[in-house]
């Protein structure tokens, strides 16, 4: 069988699934359900409200990033020309990093489309029922899964068949570390969407609830709050466009890096369909996962949570299965990679961990963030004593709760690569992401179902609709922690194994120089350069999500200002007889994101270049690692305390205390704190540890032809 | 000239410096200056139940730290029990052992004892004048400083010539490896001392303060407060004992660690004065910081602070001049490790980095945590918005609070290893501390004049003497934060030098095994064991972070559980008519201490054991690298987080705002959850890097020998 055909064919089908699911969605008449046309009117009119800030935000962001992919498009033409080699190689990474980021914006875009036509259509289905209503945020999630992972095959497989077809005479390694572009290209996107994303999401949050909770006294979502549209948008913005970058990143790093890692094996080069091996794995992800989206159905009263759950471990499974005949067809009996012999069955192996690694750190993720279990319980206790001992608990809980994942992590890092060496943890990355389509499904499904809530309470639909779209949100909240889990290891996942591609494509340049370029054989631990930059990079998560967290806090006190500003000023808005200015409020916070991404931006970006420049590929080894390692455990921390703290504040509101008792205030705090950690700081970790490894690996050439320019002083 | 000689009569004028402070101390009569009799009673009353309380501390904690001495003996002598070598390595290692450890508790108990005395007679001469009060505080503070350093180069000299004198036909690296037990030792009591002593006083500290200050609106030391004088024994288990076992450690660990690297050198092995060269380091500190402490003294109205930091620069510049010519006359002109010569200069600038990085690293955490500098009045702005973002902002500051520090650190490992090899980063380490006495005597001058405010306030001595005891107090603080950067540094550097020690070790071991041993000349990087080990490692210092944070949490509530009691239970406490149950506090965080410090404290001892023998030198060497990077950095972070919260609270008190204001109590939130944070969790992570580094130098033929028994499920 033809692997580029396969690849082809379920790129396709993943598109047309899409393109179906959005029919589903776009169908549905608002006002179809009947009601007065007073409250059809008003869904409309807040409807487009959220939309149009979103699309507002998205365009203003895609303008900056066109600059950056311009900046960047000449920055890699000038060092990656080799004047020595007829291979153009500046020419094809530029066009691949340019491929990878107009997809990835165009993903992002599509999703954003979907969701904020499905957010309203969500409320309004939830008038009918929970299953009528729990479809529409499940479809509108699937067309951004289905949609994203499709166009990212099909760009990669397209141009991998164009680099091939039109270098004949070129060798494959070389072609594929071109290809290694369109991953930069799809994290650069990610950089912009995760970090600018979780600033404004969290501006907006904060904002919105430091004047309308705290200082005002209004519900969550209520009109007469002028910052609740940019808190909808804001979920959007962050949730569907950030993640789906990250994760398209994930998979097109991941890829890149297992092809260029497997094209240095001859039988993988000369054999296309192993080489292709890869893609193949996400391609078949693409029918699982599109059996799994008939399983998703909600009975009236049923437990949405444990159907979403249900989608993960079908996929996860069905991915399993048809892996083991994929590999046993298309990939070679074995083959050697830097004298290692690998079987295929050890490559199975380690997609195989990857995947169920995956589901596993999910699933401890879940049992540290969610009220059903111990961890949040004792923070929800904690916030007996006050605010401080809620901090002090919940940050504990967050160290705590990397423990396991990190051990899985290593696990999946030790035996996939004492099986199948650097190529092992390239698959196993690929394998924790191959049920991506589900995975952003459901991811997506959860800032439409938040979106509904918000809805149905400003369009005052009544408490039922509210009820129901309540249920919804609360298990995408769960689920959104998981996908959380899922990110980060992938991340960290894909950070080695671009690393890896990275020392691999160091050591054969430096050996192609010949006698007087360094040695980069061995990257030893105790080298003072190497243990430097692991030092210096170990601070480099740190010092990031301090901008980050710092960031959100500028950015929510704009907002603040300016809500109080319009309480003072528009007189008759807390009765409710007159209207905020809500697009003042999107205004801020996209103004403030894309100012803010700016700083942590240009560190990630920098440290690597300036490093290798100024210090050379030890250093810079010893960076990508140092990063890699205190920032997985800082992203996971991270994430959960967030996580952990949101739960503990809905416990104490389910449970004894409830809203507006001292314990719920401290559970307040602890919320506040964790917004920035669990939706902007933590996540933007993945970013960091990611992009720092592709861009090595794109200028690794660059590094070690020009690179270390200050080693000189210390010869 | 006899180095040994020298050593020893250094050694013996500190001890005799310590002396002739302590009697300058004692002799002072509480009573001498005037009062009423029945206020000179309060005083003695109070003073004793300090001190009282402060002994029972001690002598528990001493009796589980006895125990602990004994099971590791035990340990020490079947791991170490090589029977194929005539030289009984197990039974010198255990010797240097149980001395290291039994100085180490010396040392705690002058300090204790010394400080409990001292609080009393500063409060009484605050009486009489600033200028007085300040040089009791000073001299009680001096009696540990220079005592301290005193018996630890004893204690050295006398066991290296011990050691030598008894096996003369033994090599010096054999004999200076058994020598590495007395860091051990130190190490271990540092481990009860800093992580137990940290638990007692922040348990004592947040009890108190939520139900005193929170809940009564009593105002701090109210003698009405059952917890007061826990809180003031607290500071001195903390401060006193706590920061003396830890810097204790770091000072015999740097010390092993450069001897054990030196005496691979044959040059140095031969010359005994060369050999001895990290021992002059810290002789020569002692008459430096001897004349140094002639210029300590305050004037009335005078500022405490200045005074006491320019303690710090005259011993600094004096040891780098003293040092020159130290070196110049002991230390060979040149000599060879590992085929690198090293020059005797070469040797200097690297002690010389170490000396001034130290100093700069006081001075950046300085600016980050004290109230003078923009940072902190950007954490107290952030308290307008309420506690949480008072906890964000302060956790951001931090986190960017590492970044200097970390690059100095990075510029004296590379700079010192590239010119004086690992031995470099050994001496910068000594170096760094080499102005311990001065260091310590500001350090332990801390609490005794917090001590002495907290009996100014008991014994209602006035206003004018509370003021007096606040200006001496207020400066403490901020030296105490410049304390924690020179401790966080100097363990980072001594890690560093025990790591690169351990691994020399093994190597050599595995060298002189020959055919079929493991090969460890080279530590890759890139290789599984190493990378899993790297990441696993990144991880320990969060959880033992989160265990001595959730510690804190468990003994505190035990405190307020208690405190809340006695005021429901005891008629008229709350009127001042009837006395608290103080002694009952007391035991509540004793107990509370000893009984949280095992599992951390096991964490740290078995993680470099277990993962040794499981997994073999290569994990382990991961191990002991990915936590010191990540534990260097999140030890400043939370350090400096702490200080900043303490600091933009006292802002708040001075400036707008003031006291019961809201402002006020969202800067409470962040200076409680701050005080595990800079005194508990934050120091801890010092020995964590510490212990498990000289734990794994000890243990490292073992690890070698026996070690890596799961690897062969891989083979």
């Amino acid at each position: 069988m033809n692997a580029e055909l396969i690849i082809i064919v379920m790129a396709i089908l993943s598109i047309v699934t899409a393109i179906f699911y959005a029919s589903r969605v776009v169908r549905i008449k608002v006002g179809a359900e009947g009601g007065n046309v007073e409250q059809n009117n008003r869904l409309n009119q807040i409807a487009s409200a959220i939309a149009e800030g979103a699309m507002a935000f998205l365009l203003r962001e895609y303008r900056v990033i066109l600059l950056f992919i311009g900046f960047m498009t000449i920055l890699i033409f000038l060092l990656l020309d080799n004047p020595k080699t007829d291979f153009n190689e500046g020419l094809y990474t530029a066009v691949a990093f340019i491929s990878g980021a107009l997809i990835s914006c165009l993903s992002g875009f599509i999703g954003m489309k979907i969701a904020t036509a499905g957010n309203v259509r969500t409320a309004q289905a939830a008038k009918t029922s929970l299953s009528a209503a729990f479809r529409v945020a499940y479809d509108s999630g699937a067309v951004m899964g289905f949609g994203l992972i499709g166009l990212a095959v099909l760009g990669l497989i397209g141009l991998f068949m164009a680099f091939v077809g039109l270098n004949t005479g070129v060798e494959k390694h070389i072609l594929m570390e071109s290809l290694a572009g369109f991953g930069l290209g799809g994290s650069s996107v990610a950089l912009f969407g995760r970090v600018g994303g979780g600033i404004y999401t969290k501006a907006a949050d904060v904002g919105a609830d430091l004047v309308g909770k705290v200082e005002k006294g209004i519900p969550e979502d209520d009109p007469r709050n002028p910052a609740t549209i940019a808190d909808n948008v804001g979920d959007n913005v962050g949730d569907i466009a950030g993640m789906g970058a990250d994760l398209f990143g994930s998979a097109a790093e991941a890829t890149c890096a297992a092809l260029v890692i497997g094209a240095t094996a001859s039988a993988l080069a000369d054999n296309s369909a192993a080489l292709l091996y890869p893609l193949l794995i996400s391609a078949v992800g693409i029918p699982a996962s599109l059996i799994t989206s008939f399983f998703a159905r909600v009975k009236e009263n049923g437990n949405v949570e444990s159907a979403l759950k249900l989608q993960l471990w079908i996929s996860t499974v069905l991915v399993a299965i048809a892996l083991y005949f994929v590999t046993d067809i298309f990939m070679v009996d074995s083959f050697q990679i830097a004298e290692q012999t690998i079987t295929k069955w050890n490559v199975y192996i380690s997609v195989a961990l990857g995947l169920f690694a995956g589901m596993f750190i999910g699933w401890i993720t879940e049992i540290f963030t969610s009220h059903s279990y111990k961890p949040v319980r004792e923070v929800a206790d904690a916030c007996e004593t006050g605010a401080a001992t809620n901090i002090i608990y919940g940050l504990a809980l967050g160290y705590k709760s990397s423990v396991i994942p990190v051990v899985l992590l290593v696990i999946v890092i030790v035996v996939s690569n004492i099986i199948a060496g650097m190529y092992g943890i390239a698959v196993a990355a690929i394998g924790m992401i191959s049920t991506i389509a589900i995975g952003l499904t459901i991811d997506a499904y959860g800032p439409v179902s938040d979106n509904a809530g918000g809805i149905a309470e400003m369009a005052e639909l009544g408490k039922e609709v509210r009820d129901r779209t309540d249920n919804l949100d609360a298990a995408g909240n769960t689920t959104a922690a998981v996908g959380k889990g899922f990110a980060i290891g992938s991340a960290a996942l894909t950070s080695l194994a671009l690393f890896a591609a990275f020392i691999t494509r160091t050591q054969a340049t430096s050996k192609s120089l010949g006698e007087g370029a360094i040695d980069l054989t061995s990257i030893e631990l105790l080298d003072p350069w190497v243990f430097g930059g692991l030092l210096f990079g170990a601070m480099l998560p740190f010092i990031f999500s301090a901008m980050t967290m710092k960031s959100v806090g500028k950015a929510a006190l704009d907002m603040v200002k300016e809500v109080r500003r319009q309480f003072k000023e528009i007189p008759g808005l807390m009765e409710g007889k007159a209207k905020p200015e809500y697009a003042k409020c999107v205004d801020i916070s996209t103004s403030a994101a894309l100012r803010e991404m700016i700083p942590p931006g240009m560190l990630v970006l920098l440290s690597p270049i300036v490093v290798g420049y100024l210090f050379g590929v030890k250093s810079l080894a010893g960076l990508l690692a140092g990063a890699l390692v205190s920032g997985v455990v800082l992203a996971i921390s991270m994430a959960n305390s967030g996580g952990a703290w949101d739960n503990a504040k809905k416990y104490i509101e389910k449970t004894a205390g409830g809203k507006g008792s001292d314990k719920h205030k401290a559970a307040v705090v602890g919320d506040t704190v964790g917004d920035p950690f669990k939706d902007t700081s933590g996540p933007s970790i993945n970013i960091l540890i990611k992009l720092m490894a592709i861009t090595s690996l794109v200028f690794a050439e660059f590094f070690v032809l020009k690179g270390g320019v200050l080693l000189s002083l210390f010869k």
